[in-house]
């Protein structure tokens, strides 16, 4: 329907952009990103694009803001160029987190970006596992998320689960850790951290479950500075929680999260590879493992443009 | 900077309309809705809007399409009788469920309705606790959200509280009755069911943290058949809850719910008047309260009308 | 150009649906529309439609808001669900007769009618007589409209005619009148009434041209309550008319239609099958004739799906 | 709501504009519209428009391009001098004849002058007694239409109407030609004629309705080459009627026009002046008479910058 | 991807569609446009253009409106028609010189005209030229620019350019000069004008650069009124230089164009058939030379069609 | 208009933003921008904005991505904060130089930058000495470009020019000299690079004019890494130039651009201060002169707000 395939990869991700290319077999599109003398991007695609059907593979991480707009600009240059149609893999979706309005005259940036997005010349999205999966409704193009957790579950699946608990970090993420203890079929609890007062540090902690002498496995979509995974781990092992370990779809890993994960004395820390960790910075973790998500995208980027169903992949 | 205020009430709910409009100290606009003998609706608008600040009341209730058709037509003629700006208020926001792609090839209606209501002519929206707030983000218009929160906490907060505890029926509540919790300064449950098998009948029943002996108050935000409210309260008396409340911003008590609820042997249910019941059925329910949101719309409205800012109405 | 044929049904009439898909000699494609609880309509496509050229066809009859909401839905569906084009298939178009502004303040909802469609995804529009032919500009994409006319007059032209009048109920069926008489070859006349004062009932009523000894084949786009029709009958039978039969195309036969024209002592009642009319409904009015629309659809779906002109079909 | 008034007069037709400015006590906006050497015309307002309500005068008639052109010009230049509200006031729509598809492959013209002006930056259109008032619903924004009739009964009313009757040249024209009728309390002919084989010439008349020693008076809603007039006056003293008068909103007079009215031997001619005559053209029709629509326009405009209905002046 | 591929000739320019059509070896698409008595253009496309590829070759020249309004109008056309794709291929860009607003409150109307072709339809534009290269950042649909400059270059570098020298008429054309300076290998003047006071007669000439005994090749994008190509050669042999000839790609030749250019006794003037010129005016250009543009246009057709690079012609 | 006039700074500039707030004799809106640990910017609006007439000041300069994302971040959270009108005031706009594809498969990111800045909610644009001036044909709503020109020529002016020549670094820059220089009643020359053959650096250079004893001005939009600037000032001595001044706009000052611009012994450097430079860069350049944009932008926005033109700022 939409001419010959091709895939590019901007400048955040050239990896996971390999390993795409390699699980389907076929070469990266030609592309060459430049910054002018003033910090402005430039982006000259290096081969024809007439009436093909392309996909860029962008994910969000630092620098966050160049990277947004370097997507924009080359899906500018795509459209400009008479790509039949083009398709953003966004692995990690930019702003995922600013996706409501709970406080007054902020931005729902996230909506914002689907416009944006749009604007350039986007005519679908493909992600993985958005923070709420409302994101997608931002669209008014078709847009699919991927799931990373039945990567996350096979993962655990062939360690011994007859003793784990799924623990929620509070009761805004019951609904990920639910799900993720159905597939695993194990129990869950949730850790309830309570204010008394509008003063920050001083709060009371309860474990709405139980996690004595239990294997816990936290669950969560992302993991920014690690601070209240370090908090969670702290608190499982004074509930006494035998050993901790941590299944995280995106390793934002900001901040000084290094460090304070290091410091949590997590048993494991397993992720999916949508946000790059770069070597040295995986080294610092010694019970890091990164799971690879090339086949899954590569899978789904095949699916899209032989015009079969996502969902399936799913099930 | 709008013109004359002027309020409108659609068929949905005329009673709150009014309740709107007295406490405002104003009259509601006139208008005549009428059906053609083919079911076709016309609306009429009675008086001039040019350059008005025009006010639309339509809640999501059966029937539904009607309803929603309705609130449609009525902004499009308003659009072209000149309104300067058209606010729909929609105390229950039609489709709020439907706000996600969980399955292959259904739509996301709520994201379909704003786009239906932009279409017609609403320059905002003002709606009252969705289901997700991102909902919002559906919006290329200014959209507020009401939180009912506050009336109900406040009726509870009347009553002896020592004994209590918030209950969500499962994960995916967890979230709301966590807030809910909160506010009340009392601890949270949950109730974790799963199945065995595929078959939807044979589960397992946990309820992750304590009930027993305890004044339970299930919180959600909308009530349909009752029948998970009806079988939460069964396990919460099961663990040995001493009395079972129910604290539900949206009252939809759809199909058979007056029966099932009636057989639940609530101690208490409690909504706000977000969608009409009508006398005979609000009888069935001995144990029924509807608290009024007449005053919080109507402040609303007269805050936005004055360029003043929502946010502040909800600390 | 775009993938495979698809032809989707709604509720609104499933009889004409199957009757196009058998003619066109393939299935109808598969669907399941349900119903929530709170009457809210789920629509899911169970099939891949994946860059597929799909029609949909749904007519306009009661339940009017939920048959067009349903269509709304379907199309949002079909559209994120990555369909390459969804023609609407309407054989009775929506709010037709709400086609303008003849009072301040009303809904021109035809118009409307046709955003809604477009906003939900419609990138064509295939219809049958429209009231009036300039509804066609409310489109922004690319709408056809197929003609009853001719399916009537070769029904009309199996019969003697010899001694037929066509007969307009007013003015301004005139024009709809004046062509069916041309295709005929037979005399026009026009039925003029006129209100003495602002009480509806006191009038004069003339007969332009002459009925007397005629048969009298009274002409209209469509048939509601049937009160004109047997007002014109009653009418034509004082001007001596000899016979008298009625051509129609859309049998909305809404309200007390059916006890209207039974009791209007009709020689024949022709009308298509746009409008599904019940096996019960259709036994109480013994002249009636439906003639099938089915070829003519199937015929212009494939002509759409295959770039074979519409208009050739019609001449 | 909208700043200060301005009327501004495209080149089209100043005497209707200065009799429009003259009747609202105000003076029209400056304005310099020049040519190119290669055509190309400049338009520059030569007064500050910003936050002003502005209204744009243009008909349409020869050069009709160029006038057309020149409006979407003056608008955008409005548009971007930052006029707070643009409405295009044009007595004689541009193309309202092209208001729907009855051939192949053609264009609804008046659509796309609708979707132009609107492109260009129009917010709101004022016109008068379209050819079909669907037309109104091309626009995607507030457009109103005055109706001419009332001036021409008003005046039709002036002289001896007890021996008169209406007659519409065709069954096209029966529906306005029977609003006329019943305005004038008198009553309706229609001229029928009917073509024997494709030849354009042989053809059979038939009067349908009575004109024998009357006075008849042929409406319709423009005359363009005078050709169908002059044949329908021809036939109606064939068919013996006294005297033949003319009641026409919109002069276009095109082609040879004087010539074929002079010699069509009309007892009188009754246009407005939506469309300029000059003097000399004037001269040349002795039966001629014109009759200002310059009150209704200034009066529509008032309203509309008022943000009073355009309705209640229509009774 | 587009279907057949279909070319069509507007009025302007049946010369130049013809020559591409031939070096394309096909024939033009069959096409009626006529003029209803009131001016009306009506165009009708008479033959199937469902899912083609469609190009139409209008250029700017008088009457310029006319052509424009034409134009939209047989986009409009098409695009209701069905086609695939649209493309307008516009040799000299309509108002190509309004791309600014050096002036307050008036219109860029070569914007205004990009908008114009986006609402009437048109997909991608073709043009040749443009006055700036900005013009094309008004579309939001791809829009490719040919250069003549190899055409006109190719041309000179046939003569002896031993002693040529470039010139500039002022600042603003050095850029076009430059360029063509360089790529003939010579050396650049510019003639500047300047004036002492407000009255627009007495001004100060100065060449900067040298054209003493020198062969003058005077470059521009068009010719309108040849006013200031006259004045420039007189200067020019005032400053000594043996020959004066011009390039220049658009021969607008407005106004009294022929008379002044006569009277300019240039040695040769060198123009592009983007613009048509009638035999008798060229006639009376005894030095006239106009150079084929049919062999670019239709190449880069056949490679918008048949999805190759645009770029890669101009190297 | 539009209520309570609001200015904003967003983070590039802050000086330029409190010097234009201070001429207005108006406190700037408060605001807080955060980031989030993952590099996510936040924006949160601290004061009511409903009805507000909002102005955001945000120039473009390092770093450039963050600064442009913040700025449609921020507008997107005034919109949604209901701002009557929201006016981005960039100094130096974003990506200026990317206005034209003069390659191919590039990315007119100018028009991009338009076309973002109105998704995310700008009503109006403020900026100044575009490097094209076409660039405001990109906005589709209101644009105003304020030229830094007279504050430049005022202070050269206070110079003795009795022996100056402007000078242009090539004959792109030629236009922009050649106003300056008319200004300024001064003659103008300009330097023509011409390569020899593909190489970058083999090439002969002339100066089209004379600067011989002359006291040299080079002009131009922008200065960028200073190396056209410093290889201009070097041939200029060549030719004889006795100083060598250097007239700028936006000061860019990328990459090593302080040093080149001191070892190219500038006689003075003249610059605005539409882009900061912080105190230690200033130093460094003891030739430099910062002329303020305050009050023309101050003055600009007071009249915006007024609904006073901004064109008579400019004579």
């Amino acid at each position: 329907m939409f001419g010959e395939m091709k895939v590019f990869s901007g400048s955040s991700h050239p990896d996971l952009a390999r390993g795409i290319a390699t699980h389907m077999g076929m070469p990266l599109g030609k592309l060459k990103v430049t910054r002018f003398s003033n910090e402005n991007i430039k982006v000259k695609v290096e081969e024809n694009v007439r009436e093909s059907d392309v996909f860029v593979i962008q994910t969000s991480c630092p620098p966050v803001s160049d990277n947004l707009l370097e997507l924009l600009i080359l899906i500018d240059a795509l459209k400009f160029a008479s790509a039949a149609r083009i398709t953003a893999v966004l692995p990690y979706f930019p702003y995922a987190r600013s996706d409501k309005k709970d406080e007054a005259r902020i931005s729902i940036t996230a909506r914002l970006v689907a416009d944006l997005l749009e604007t350039a010349g986007a005519d679908r999205v493909l992600t993985m596992t958005l923070h709420a999966p409302q994101i997608l409704g931002f669209f008014r193009k078709p847009a699919d998320q991927l799931l990373a957790t039945p990567i996350l579950t096979n993962y655990f699946k062939t360690k011994d689960l007859s003793n784990a608990v799924v623990v929620a970090t509070d009761a805004g993420a019951a609904k990920f850790a639910g799900h993720f203890a159905k597939r695993l079929s194990v129990p869950m609890a949730i850790i309830d951290k309570r204010r008394f007062d509008d003063s920050e540090k001083a709060q009371s902690v309860a474990l709405i479950g139980d996690a004595k002498g239990k294997d816990a496995i936290i669950y969560d979509d992302e993991i920014a500075t690690g601070g209240s995974i370090k908090e969670a781990a702290r608190i499982l092992r004074e509930f006494g929680a035998r050993t901790v370990r941590v299944g995280v779809t995106h390793p934002v890993l900001s901040g000084n999260a290094l460090e304070t994960l290091t410091s949590a004395n997590l048993d494991e820390l397993v992720v999916t590879d949508s946000i790059p960790i770069s070597p040295e910075r995986a080294k610092a973790l010694p019970n890091l493992r990164v799971l690879s998500t090339a086949a899954l995208f590569g899978d789904a980027i095949l699916r899209i443009h032989g015009g079969r169903s996502i969902s399936e992949m799913m099930d």
